[in-house]
């Protein structure tokens, strides 16, 4: 994979990798320092320029469908981008394409009504609007369907949600939030829940805080909130796709959305890889010898190397078996990019750390930054072990089963 | 080792190892979410009421000789509180224990001239004033003292000193700081460097910033200051010790030193296990079950006890081991404590935050503050890979040698 | 812990730790090669040679209690003298202290008959005869006492038994077999069986075969095998121990077992440790450089030398815990030692062998013996998983129970 | 990669990927007993009769050219078709496509003369020869050029070899052996030695014994031996390729070597995957549950299907690199696949050892051979240490540089 970037020429965007990575280098990394300050007003004011500007080049939307206003790019050449665009965690948001709106537009294209997608899905795409979506709720295991215990009750020919969520990533500023909430609590598992579209000035959703994570209120995109909904009136018209179908969409979701968030990893452990890198050949450990020349320090560059590569092979892997039998024949390798991009990004960002010392704790550099936001990628979307489980009792159907 | 407490209880000492946890739990563990949420006014207030209450315990300074205001404990006991008192990232501070002014009351009370130990020692040790500790350059392996920059020049009958330094712990607010210079250049790599107190009003003295550390300023004693000195001249009464015993010096107070770092990290980790398996059991995964009955969670509650449990031990029988053969005897030990215990607590408090997911991520539990603060137990005090070094020349002497 | 003989000279036992370590090298360690060329007779012959001058010095049996022969010391003692054994495959069949038969004598001692003692008891602690134990079966989980299958119904005042065991160790070419068998299969889980002492002459005992381990049937005290009893009868003063009894008899074998265990593979440990050590530092790696100059291979050794320093100290407290609290008190850290010592020399034996190279793979150490034999540490007596979940089970009630 | 055989059906190979399983399951499975067992003259009868019918149906000699008898086909293929060989360890021996032979063919193939083709080449392709390769020597770093000692000086027209060699792979029975030696000992260090074909009946060449590795002498096929030259004469027509060349060949050799080696490894962890899951799901814990619905027997299925898959693709896009930019432009990726394939292999054997119990001990199944003699993975062709450093150099070239 030595140098990935210099073949890679992706069809209908018009910048070649290369040109993307140099793009944003000169134009995105230089904002990252707002980010890690909590400066968020003057970053607000710094990413819209470079939005504008990405527009113009015609590079934005890039993971959206063509027919709402986005590039229409495969599957494929959107995972390559999100490697590239992850090597910021402003990356994504520069191009239009970041979480959780990405998935939102995936949600409202495929399962909208005509009058959802004129309200909703056009604005998002074109970054007019902010979306968040609200799952996970404070007291209960987010993987556990069972579990939730936010309801929307009918109410004439609308609506009433009543529970608790909480990161609710961009909820802070957004103009409106897909929910899901339990519409029939003693149905089948999975068909218990539905998704709703809440507009953030509806009477009775209430924002009730950032949440602090890992030292960061964070602000606006950059951040997750707990959400409350008291009495939350909508319509009939607001509810996204069919009834009891909450589930079955939030998975939908999650599929592709996966192999987003795990090509994302593989750009933030490309990053802090150059990071290492970088700081290995520059740091003088004496006698003119660099960092670089110690063999623990190679032990790192070559264990990164692997697990880098590995979690970009094992992604488009998945991508080419999505795209062959579908996301629902494409469980394993999907639990299996999750588990291992994950823990490959952990163990990389830990190295990186611990080659830049002292350095590596300081917000001098955004390694820090990454470290602590990006744990988050083994618990987030199901924790590692979750993700073992499905595997496991999938591959073990092939001997007999688990069971 | 199980509940080591229960058969604790220290000779000159006034509580017990469990009245000692009760009062943490009681009257610091509440301080804490001041701490992560930045609140560091309040913070200072609420401490020095603890300390107030403390010192009228005649619980205060228990690392401290007795002749100028300590307890006197002998050194197991003192390594005994130090992992109660670790259990909070306050606990040292409330009780007059915490780096790097206890670090530098050995020092002064060592080495120190009667004049320094009236003027500097005995307010230091009541807690009337505060010090920093400036070893570390920005530009320079910690590990390595051929790379030191700052310069002391003789000037006259006092020195001049010329430089910079960065992670000076604790020197905002500081009333003065010990600081490593080289006196002289061309000297035995060994006896290049002396030690100076320098009173932080000293004119060519500048504190340049606080240095953010993942995403944390801090405050005051919570602090980690980069300091330059520009042309600072203190007088001759100012040396710390004999002329070019910089390095001897820092050493005499980096093995105990090790020590005490390592049992507080031992309290870290029996905080974090507690926070974890307090969680586990209450986190109900569906069906009544707690996520205590998977077995991967059962498996990181006995890790981690095994991790804490060798740790404990391995810092006792270093403390055995310096009582019996000094430090320089006890340099494999020493090491070994300092590698095996950052590691382990690093083990630790990951699986923390895999096991509380979500929660974990978050600053309403001050695990979140322990895991991205405490990463630095691997990279300060030299760097896993020094400590590995160090064992493995030592060892391999028996054996013939490694070179 | 470096060089822990230096300080150690056992009461009760004629020969320092250092004069102990030398006698092996000297008088056991050359006698490996036919171990592992399976030259077993050859093998025989130089053992008892041994024995006779072990018995002449004094040092036999020291695992035994004094009142049957053996030298009576206590447990820690027998911890430290296990662990210097432990560094050879045949140290401890050397001075009579080898398992299973250490194991038998404390449960003959504790609970045998006047009778069973004088006819068994006597001739195993002088090492006229020799014992194996069978409690695994080929078709179960040798750690759920529920899964036992072969029975021992009574038969006037006899009994008979029926079913297949394996891994009984040494049963070749033993006197007698110490069977656990279930007598009473309805009742309360963990008193359902007993155990019986079977001459092996008896009708109706049959040795199978010796089972193959990691290539090598072996033969004698160093071999594992699978027994049948095909209706087999003994009368009822071959019961050892209540009716019922089994378990807890099994059990309480465990324990100290367990300690036994623990501190033999601590040797096992060091004995790889110092092979691989002497082929660091004679290992040419060029320019008249030794292995032992690369960072890598400095890693192998400290993290080998914190391996086996946190294994030794653990067990060490754990007799410690033992003999404050009892078999029953101790079961988190006597299951913790197993968990720990085990993976410890798992790790320890890999690195050596991965520093030896090629010449780890031969035979022309003892390393390949131990590296592939020594793998069962991980799962008999119950695997690693096993005492997870029971270290986390006794760690959880403190915080409200796992289940 | 979830049944990778699925849509697998190599062009140019008569059998489908499925069959070639299945062969294998029905062929060759049933003779590995032997191979365990140590019975080698069985097993060659029984390999022996294997090869005839393989031969008959035209799946013989996959990895060899064309034109010289084999199936000529892309490397890819033969990747694909290694890994389903490997999952016995008489697989690539029964196709014809054996190490070391394979590697030999591809040597004479390149750089042979046509009477060295005529000679040596066709029968080693048709089977009716067998031949060893001889680099390694037991006093010397293999991985260090600079440190070999065996020696070919001229002598008139010819060649007099003195030296000694070991772990030459199948020397036991081969028909001639390729050996490297010096020839220009002051000479730059990659060119001071040349390959030699020398026929094992020659004067001077001495088989001295197969070198027991873990507990095996082995035989034949599987063995290993040491070799000595004593004053060995062969005719200049016995150098293979140019004077000065033996390094360069050698490395021609090692580099689509590595892909054969590490798709065999794949094969091999797919085996012990198999071996593994069939067990989890068979073995009764109690309570009628089976071992695999334990959650940490999960993770190690999840665990290592992500090591298998992970392995698999990093080594296919090894070969598309190799294609793309030649055997020295992919230097990273070939390094790359044999560090993290040999290790992945290692941990897939270590969980199946595990999970096994007590039977993964035993010789009844395959995998406690594969266990012992697979762990040579992470040391021949270059230990782990070495391709670190490999990849690191290289990496780091893109940074400024290692020094």
């Amino acid at each position: 994979m030595q140098d990935p970037l210099a073949d890679f020429s992706p069809h209908g965007f018009p910048l070649s990798a290369k040109e993307l990575t140099a793009y944003l280098e000169t134009h995105v990394f230089p904002l990252e320092a707002l980010l890690s300050a909590g400066r968020h007003e003057e970053l607000a004011a710094g990413i819209a320029e470079v939005r504008q500007d990405v527009k113009a080049r015609g590079a934005w939307a890039p993971m959206a469908p063509r027919d709402v206003g986005g590039l229409g790019l495969p599957l494929t050449t959107q995972a390559h981008l999100g490697a590239i665009l992850g090597r910021s965690p402003l990356g994504h948001h520069a191009f239009g394409a970041q979480a959780p709106d990405a998935a939102n537009i995936e949600l409202l294209h495929a399962f909208g009504t005509p009058a959802q997608k004129e309200q909703y899905l056009r604005g998002l795409v074109a970054g007019e609007l902010r979306s968040c979506f609200a799952m996970t709720e404070p007291g209960h295991a987010g993987s556990n369907p069972t579990e939730m215990s936010t309801i929307a009750r009918r109410d004439g020919d609308g609506w009433v949600l009543d529970g608790s969520k909480w990161f609710a990533t961009s909820a802070h500023g957004a103009d409106f939030c897909v929910v899901m909430a339990v519409t029939n609590p003693t149905g089948p598992v999975y068909g218990r829940a539905s998704l709703f579209i809440v507009p953030c000035g509806t009477p009775g959703f209430r924002h009730v805080r950032r949440v602090s994570v890992m030292g960061d209120e964070g602000a606006g995109y950059a951040s997750h909130s707990e959400l409350a909904f008291e009495g939350c009136r909508v319509s009939a018209e607001h509810r996204l796709g069919p009834e009891g179908g909450g589930f079955l969409l939030a998975q939908a979701r999650l599929g592709p959305g996966r192999v987003h968030h795990c090509m994302r990893w593989v750009g933030v452990a490309e990053r802090c890889y150059d990071i290492m890198c970088a700081r290995l050949v520059s740091r003088d450990i004496g006698g003119g010898k660099p960092l670089a020349s110690r063999q623990l320090a190679q032990a790192w560059v070559a264990e990164s190397r692997v697990d880098i590569d590995t979690s970009r092979l094992l992604v488009l892997d998945a991508v080419r078996q999505i795209e062959a039998h579908g996301t629902e024949g494409a469980r394993v390798p999907i639990a299996a990019i999750k588990l291992h991009v994950a823990r490959a990004l952990d163990r990389v960002m830990d190295r990186a750390v611990q080659a830049l010392g002292a350095l590596g704790m300081t917000d001098d550099t955004i390694l820090a930054y990454l470290y602590r936001h990006e744990r988050a990628a083994r618990i987030y979307d199901g924790p590692d072990e979750v993700h073992m489980t499905t595997i496991a009792r999938h591959e073990l159907r092939r001997f007999g089963g688990a069971k």
